[in-house]
């Protein structure tokens, strides 16, 4: 079953204590397509300038991603400039051209309006709605939003959510977006506005799944060497759908092994800079670290 | 198998946003021995003053806490007075008055000297030493420490560490001890110091266990109030030690049980001030959170 994405396809030039990448692929739109590339097939609905290098493009076509979707329009495509310093959980944003992304009104081709898997990146609220009226009878919508959606067009957030059964948001957002600081009181307040279910994500801390009042609870993957954490929260919405997806099942065991995949696609992108480790995944490789996910977390119950 | 605990008695006075007391009952060894009470039973050596309230010995008395080794001398109980902002991970102390825990030297009861499960609260790292002279066998021994002693008495911490089995420290201090922003690589360095596993807090984000090279993670429990965070950390040792104690186990699945009874008696105890929740608790509670982490955490595994 193919996932409809619709986000943002960058140029980024990153540095961290561990190195530094000047016009690596990035991007929402772009992490997301490659890590669900491994579980199921993308639609990609973006927009890059004149200057995307073709290697890129052919990295996504490597990954079966379709790109009838990806506009190439005339001008420069989007570029975001950021440092980490030794705390890999803040970014701090050095400089943001939105070059052609400023202008972008996702068009949704024809072929791609019977997707039932969507997963709307983090673009503008009201863009986000668009996209939905487009796409005929989703199964499944997931939707990501960021604080400055939540402080500069919150009625229009809040119009979005409506229609959409997932909304995956880091814990901080939750927090905001609710006026909430109890983190289960905030997840019911954001439910009752239309999600079905929250994909809380906690950085190093890992994620909790809250659903109809129940919640689940994974650990990030304990690593020694963190390159980049760039695209984590991408690339985890990107095995969370990609698994459902392929699984075909939305029942509450699915939820939760579609959290831990996403852990695992998060685990291993910030492994390395831009794409650089998500691109030579391998299948194998992804289900050792769900195995070590379980074995982290397991421990037998009582009588 | 009955434990040695060997720490602080005292009064504290706690604000927080949902209330405050003043002169409750507090001290790291209490916490612990009442927690770790509903599992086996508890030896226990710290200081009091002549203030110290009976009822407050009676509700250890009811705990079955033994407490032949609490020494009441002249002077005033140890008090302790602090608040707790909207971040409820961050204490902010207000006062400290030593009183007749300035000069505390713990004195080991004849019958307690076959401990052979001995937990060092969180005191001066010499007198956690003088303590492991007095006892005979013992076949685990944990212990906590805090910056304050990772400050100011490093070498002597490390020379305790040398004969301690289980380090039980908060995140943040691993990362100080260590020299080490790595968790990881922080616990590495640790064990190549001593001890054979660390228990890692990380407050409301859960714990990790750090043992042979495998970690073990454990989320807190999501609640929806949290009155009181004082005395969560000697809780959750007080719930890791008091199963190990009880199984006479100390196989791996053990380790993993007993992070799990840890989180249980933490969770209980943030609910109200002071001991208030953990004395009024019942094993039919405790079995019933230990498998509410069970539900927070399992996932299917994959072929």
């Amino acid at each position: 079953m193919s996932i409809l994405v619709v986000g943002s396809t960058a140029l980024d030039s990153v540095k961290t204590p561990f190195g530094e990448m000047d016009d690596a692929l990035g991007g929402s739109a772009t992490y997301f397509s490659v890590s669900a590339s491994y579980f199921t097939n993308i639609n990609l609905v973006a927009v890059v300038g004149e200057d995307f290098p073709d290697n890129y493009i052919n990295l996504l076509k490597k990954h079966k991603v379709d790109l009838k979707g990806l506009q190439k329009v005339p001008g420069k495509t989007f570029r975001w400039k950021g440092q980490y310093m030794y705390d890999l959980n803040q970014a701090e944003t050095l400089n943001t051209e939105l070059n052609v992304f400023a202008d972008f009104k996702p068009r949704i081709p024809e072929e791609y309006c019977n997707s039932e898997y969507v997963f709307l990146a983090n673009i503008d609220p009201e863009l986000q709605l668009e996209v939905l009226k487009q796409v005929k009878k989703p199964k499944l919508i997931a939707c990501d939003t960021m604080n400055f959606w939540i402080e500069r067009k919150p009625s229009q957030l809040k119009k979005t959510l409506k229609y959409v059964d997932i909304l995956v948001i880091n814990e901080a957002e939750v927090r905001q977006l609710a006026g909430e600081k109890n983190l289960i009181k905030a997840a019911k307040t954001i439910c009752s506005w239309g999600p079905k279910a929250l994909v809380i994500k906690r950085g190093e801390y890992g994620s909790l799944f809250y659903f109809k009042g129940q919640m689940f609870s994974a650990p990030a993957f304990p690593l020694e060497t963190v390159s980049d954490p760039t695209g984590a929260g991408d690339s985890f919405a990107g095995g969370f759908m990609g698994y459902l997806a392929k699984s075909r099942s939305l029942k509450e065991k699915d939820f939760r092994r579609a959290i831990i995949f996403g852990s695992v696609m998060a685990s291993y992108n910030v492994e390395d800079f831009s794409l650089n480790r998500l691109k030579r995944l391998d299948w194998k490789q992804i289900k050792q670290r769900f195995l070590q996910f379980r074995k982290l977390t397991y421990f037998d119950t009582i009588k």
